[in-house]
């Protein structure tokens, strides 16, 4: 398949996220559109590489009482509240472990201790959007507290022992999980550890 | 925080995803607007409640070769190639286990044996988008082939071994990988189950 990167068109003028549309042709040689969505603006698109920056963290972390750290957030577009990782955009400039910093400490008043690994930047929803993110996992230390937290936001922060994150997964449908957190969920519920 | 369910706003006619914009009161009452982008309608948006169906699936499977499953995608929207999981649209009406045993034969040419999780719907980029997923594990059986694959697709098939799975992780950026399969390609790379 080909995109023809030259004729990207942004449909929309929003200030936070748009639609576009990218034609390209298939594997018979059909021209073809295809629609997507995006944070990012049109020129940023046809300058795109294919090492893009990522645009946002995902925190997995283990508190050092042996928990994970896990928010509870309002998210506008569930209407609902998702039970998640901390998480934020990462700024201009800004390193992958200042963001994590920045972001525990606001979202949660957690304070990082180490880093354990770092994702490649991973794709949320690649038939959707472009958007990537970068999962990293650490540990840290501290009394969850929503004091930080923006205006905007509404987050309450949760530890959860490997027992809790075990119970709460088999609670099926109960909770409306993330997709980046899930995974992760089960893996500390079945080994303890990230 | 509270969604005036009522004004949300549709803001373009696309055929397969659109863009909207939802007003809400934030917690300290300042009325706001979040931009989302949705597969649904308007009417759909506003009769959703709070067990909404979820859209596709995503199918981590092991071979009984031992190996794990793994597509190479072309993903218009990445202008590149994605490393992930076969995965797919649930068709009206579908149960999860046919559409498994669908999307595994079309994409990848392969025999769904068991199931052996589900999770619940989980959350795509719910800053982003209500797209919701099931990750389904199952057991598979037979040659991987793409003669099933559907004309504007273009995906090969990988049968990854735990050492496999363990040195493509440790390629760092090298390759473009889907946010759902990442963190259970790590945890297969670890314990060898899923």
């Amino acid at each position: 398949m080909k995109i023809e990167q030259e004729g990207i068109k942004q449909i929309t003028e929003e200030k936070f996220i748009n639609l576009f549309s990218v034609p390209y042709t298939d594997t018979k040689g059909v021209k073809r559109t295809w629609g997507m969505a995006s944070r990012r603006n049109l020129n940023e698109l046809l300058c795109s590489n294919k090492n893009e920056k990522p645009e946002a963290i995902v925190i997995a972390s283990v508190h050092d009482s042996g928990c994970i750290v896990v928010t509870k957030e309002f998210r506008v577009p569930l209407g609902d509240y998702e039970y998640g990782f901390p998480a934020g955009l990462i700024d201009y400039g800004e390193s992958l472990e200042s963001c994590a910093k920045r972001e525990l400490f606001e979202e949660c008043g957690l304070t990082l201790l180490k880093m354990s690994w770092v994702s490649p930047p991973i794709y949320s929803s690649a038939g959707m959007t472009d958007e990537s993110i970068i999962l990293i996992a650490c540990t840290c230390t501290g009394t969850p507290t929503s004091v930080n937290t923006g205006e905007s936001e509404e987050i309450e922060t949760m530890l959860w022992s490997q027992e809790k994150a075990k119970h709460k997964l088999e609670g099926g449908g109960e909770h409306k999980f993330g997709s980046k957190a899930w995974p992760l969920l089960l893996m500390f519920a079945r080994y303890g550890e990230l």
